[in-house]
């Protein structure tokens, strides 16, 4: 938008090779290669030649150019004060040869101008022709008048360097720290999800996240924006359109005003490229902002590199001492594999974290806030954060909700922890531990131990949420993972462990290979198995529906393998009615759909959960 | 390569909406979608409209134009004879409403022609006045015309209906398994590595494939072709261009002549997109032909997503009873994370097997041979199967070469097994058994096995090289997975186990956490530590070098931590004196270097190692 916006002056540097061949925009006819970049949009200016004097003649009229027709668009947009639509920014095709100034032949074959300029234009300095051809080629640049015999540059240059203001580690171009302002973030308190009792209601978790985000831009018009490749609204985070729209500079149509949201202004970033928006992402914190990117979790994968990348670059810059922070790059993963109702196999992915987990422990984090309060407190510190990749999984669908907002601080802050109103344990050893991450994967867990409650009244259940998946990261290999000490108490050293885990199972195997217990450690998730399945449906072939979370723990606790049976049986057929229901209506039985944690089964001690909420 | 080749007809159909949005080439000025398509290289033909009659006619009319076209294009190039610069194919930009024909209107809003109609134009059948509109809007559809009462299509409509043979489950277009013919493949005997002893020799891995691939193509003219963004040079491949030139069909200039390798009848495709030589690979493949895509490891992550739905695509198709099998998707992975000496720290990134390892074990295989004979042997056998994900990872530097091509076909058969004439536990328990995956893992285990028998003349090793890395997983998680007690009886009840693995240590944990033994399974490999690193520095920074595996082996031998302290201050020093060899010189002091291993170390049971190969 040229009325309020920087903007970016791109040069396409066109050089002919890549490391053994032509480049395919280097040999296109000049017309093609000019209604190519005209076809984008730009306004192309040609830059070509091989005279070096001539060309940086050419080269700073043309910046120079470029630099006042970018300055008189945004001064046309300010004065008129009118809408602007997509103005035709200019952009610049420079030409020269490869390996510019470089030896012209090396042994007989084309040097400067060609693929062998790549690199290393001469090598085998053993080879005394090389070695000559080397000194001449570097005595060409004139070493004698730019240095003295000591070494130093010569006076008459030294005013070429710039002085220290101006060097690249306090340009704001170049460290965009220096230009980051903390955001000003409302209070979570605000925006919390009412939670009287626990596992009782549902809501769509990212619909209060929505709507604290359109706070957040309400308070931060300048340094604030959200990228989606147009899932805003699939995953529900149409509030955000409260207090912006989407940035839209095209073609307006009178249909736009019903609910399209699209403005010049707008602080939403949408394109159907998740490549573009992590991009635009990155280049928008390292220049100093502030922003957050929501995807399809299956589609995550499409970015695996960039983030990668960034990873990278975070830890490097990291040990870099001028560089300032910039703001974390925070990734929303949502629309997640065990609600692909009707988008089926292709959908189902959760493996974008399994590719954050090799990154290095001190600039990732991964997230599974399983309601909408504990998102919300995640979100809210992910955004104070800075050179970290914050990786939050939380579904879109309704949800059980289970936290008031009280609970959910406490319980983010500890990472993972005991919900004691879900356990039977307090001052006994359990006879297992219930562990889960994720909203599904808590459900499902919450809805096990009450089968489990159901046919075996005595059995003393401890049930444990994880919320900071590197909480779980053996002991020392991670920042925020917890010391073997608390492990232990917490999954117990010799009692069997049922672990139901949102993504792939042999994640929390891989994290976790050391800890005290592991013998014991079984874990469910996601294995492939998958069609457009309704969600129990899906569940159970992918065994980390309740009943197969009841029968791992029955087949695990020594005295109920003996008398369970009984109760196995129950839960098979149960799982074989789902199925049945499920081929024949396409829905899951209403009494599941339904389902919600009974509050006669709270913990007595914690019946007064809410008072503090 | 209109002389040969077949064409595509790309149809861009533009209806003006995504999800919740309008599309960015839907709002552009028609002029510019033009010259757009244009700049890419095309011919456009536009067909736009809303009326059905009118527009079937149109398109009918502009596909049989377009048809003829691409007839005219070929027909010229082929009478002709010339050799043809890149023709301008056709295609059709087809414009019309989204939702079309869908209701106008849906509670005040605008349908058809509008994003509300994406996936449900009508929702919430419950309210009447949706249901009314529901079944007005299917009537228009004149279902009373095309079907009987009983449901049945009416016996005027039948003759559309496709007889069996041109149907889609017999078409070759879209089941293009039914073209597939295998490939005429060389034995690899005649591409052999001679190994008269191991770990004495050492040559680049690639070029015996290379030579093999070359072979390859000169029998299979028409139905192989090998995948490379620009770095087929770079990779050590270049003996390809023996028998082939590099896929090229723009203009050519007289110095592509000097080893440019560029011809329209080329079969190596390149282009700096991994993306785009994923796609080709896959459409290559689904059309019934073979081929192999190697790239850079690093960038692997590039195509995650492309190559984690291709897997997706075969579990589904693999169930479908029509679909022949097409040939595997092969990838050779290499230019690794351990010999980046220029590149540095974003050139190190061995995760993609991380992602691949998630897909479904029907289709996924990854191998990780250590030398030239054993690339080859698993590149052949990977060449013959279908319906796979075949991941080969394979370094291009100079390596140690191991094993004869007998030897290696032996050990690639078995997947994974001991190497006796690296172990020294023949008939005695071992002390303990160095296992290894990957080539550089592979010489360093073997160093520090030397390092340990100088210091320790009686320690009982047994040396395991795994090549098929799914051979380690859990049992019956993988079909290649070997039995729970012939894991035992490698890998041993309860001796310690030091595995050197090529990429993150954690995959074996991830692989193996079910296996026996595995709590005195210490894996060691990359972790995020590099940059501009020599070999040893770089290996010794992630403890993979063969002084950190001879210390941990130290460390987990009681009987070796009790005496062994003199002998790890040795490798400490030892490592001391590389790092600073490397920050002073540059490069890894030469006795590392040239290291290869002692022929007198050879068990003598096997010195007539050679003999059979």
């Amino acid at each position: 938008n040229p009325m309020r916006d920087g903007a970016v002056l791109p040069i396409l540097h066109l050089n002919g090779y890549k490391i053994s061949g032509p480049t395919l925009l280097a040999r296109m006819d000049p017309n093609e290669l000019a209604i190519l970049f005209r076809g984008y949009g730009w306004a192309p200016y040609f830059v070509e030649g091989s005279e070096p004097a001539s060309m940086h003649e050419a080269m700073a009229a043309t910046l120079d150019h470029c630099v006042k027709e970018i300055g008189d668009i945004r001064e046309r947009a300010r004065t008129t004060g009118a809408v602007p639509t997509q103005p035709r920014w200019p952009m610049i095709i420079l030409r020269t040869p490869k390996g510019w100034t470089g030896p012209a032949t090396v042994d007989g074959h084309r040097g400067e101008g060609s693929w062998r300029a790549h690199q290393v234009p001469i090598a085998d300095m053993a080879n005394p022709t090389h070695l000559a051809q080397l000194e001449s080629w570097l005595h060409s640049y004139r070493p004698e008048q730019l240095f003295k015999t000591s070494g130093e540059l010569h006076d008459r240059f030294r005013r070429f360097v710039p002085p220290s203001r101006m060097q690249m580690s306090t340009s704001k171009h170049a460290n965009g720290g220096l230009l980051r302002v903390p955001l000003d973030l409302p209070s979570v308190l605000d925006f919390e999800t009412p939670v009287d009792r626990p596992g009782r209601t549902d809501i769509e978790n990212t619909v209060p996240m929505a709507r604290y985000l359109a706070e957040v831009i309400r308070r931060n018009q300048n340094n604030f924006r959200v990228f989606c490749p147009d899932e805003t609204t699939s995953n529900r985070l149409q509030a955000l359109f409260d207090s912006t729209d989407r940035q839209w500079s095209g073609v307006r149509l009178p249909e736009d005003d019903d609910g399209g949201h699209l403005s010049p202004d707008g602080r939403v970033m949408e394109m159907l490229s998740e490549h573009t928006l992590e991009g635009w992402l990155e280049g928008y914190l390292l220049s100093g902002r502030h922003g957050l990117l929501a995807t399809y979790e299956a589609f995550a994968h499409v970015i695996d590199s960039m983030v990668n990348q960034h990873c990278k670059w975070l830890e490097t810059a990291n040990k870099i001492l001028w560089r300032r922070p910039v703001s974390s790059l925070n990734l929303l993963i949502t629309s997640t594999v065990w609600r692909q109702d009707h988008n089926g196999f292709t959908h189902q992915d959760p493996g974008f974290i399994d590719v954050v987990v090799n990154k290095s422990p001190s600039v990732t984090r991964i997230f599974l806030p399983p309601d909408a309060n504990t998102l919300l407190v995640t979100t809210n510190a992910c955004l104070q954060t800075t050179d970290l990749v914050n990786v939050i999984v939380a579904d879109k669908q309704r949800h059980l909700q289970f936290l008031s907002m009280e609970h959910a601080i406490d319980h983010c802050q500890k990472g993972l922890g005991v919900w004691t109103w879900a356990s039977t344990d307090d001052g006994v050893e359990p006879d297992v531990v219930l562990a889960c991450a994720g909203d599904v994967a808590t459900m499902e867990t919450l809805a096990a131990s009450e089968l489990l409650r159901r046919e075996f009244p005595d059995i003393a259940i401890r049930f444990v949420n994880v919320v900071d998946l590197f909480a779980l990261a053996n002991e020392g290999e991670h920042p925020n993972s917890i010391a073997d000490a608390d492990f232990e108490s917490l999954f117990t050293a010799d009692r069997p462990i049922v672990f139901n885990f949102h993504g792939y199972p042999w994640l929390i195997h891989r994290l976790a290979y050391r800890r005290p217990n592991h013998v014991n450690l079984h874990v469910r998730g996601y294995k492939e198995q998958g069609s457009i399945n309704t969600p129990m449906q899906l569940a159970i072939e992918n065994d980390v529906d309740r009943y197969s979370l009841a029968i791992d723990t029955i087949d695990r606790v020594p005295r109920l393998a003996r008398i369970g049976a009984h109760a196995k049986n129950r839960f098979i057929e149960a799982q074989q009615h789902v199925v049945r229901h499920a081929m024949e209506f396409g829905i899951d039985p209403p009494e599941l759909t339904a389902w919600t944690w009974p509050a006669e089964l709270s913990n007595p001690l914690v019946t007064s959960f809410s008072a503090g909420g």
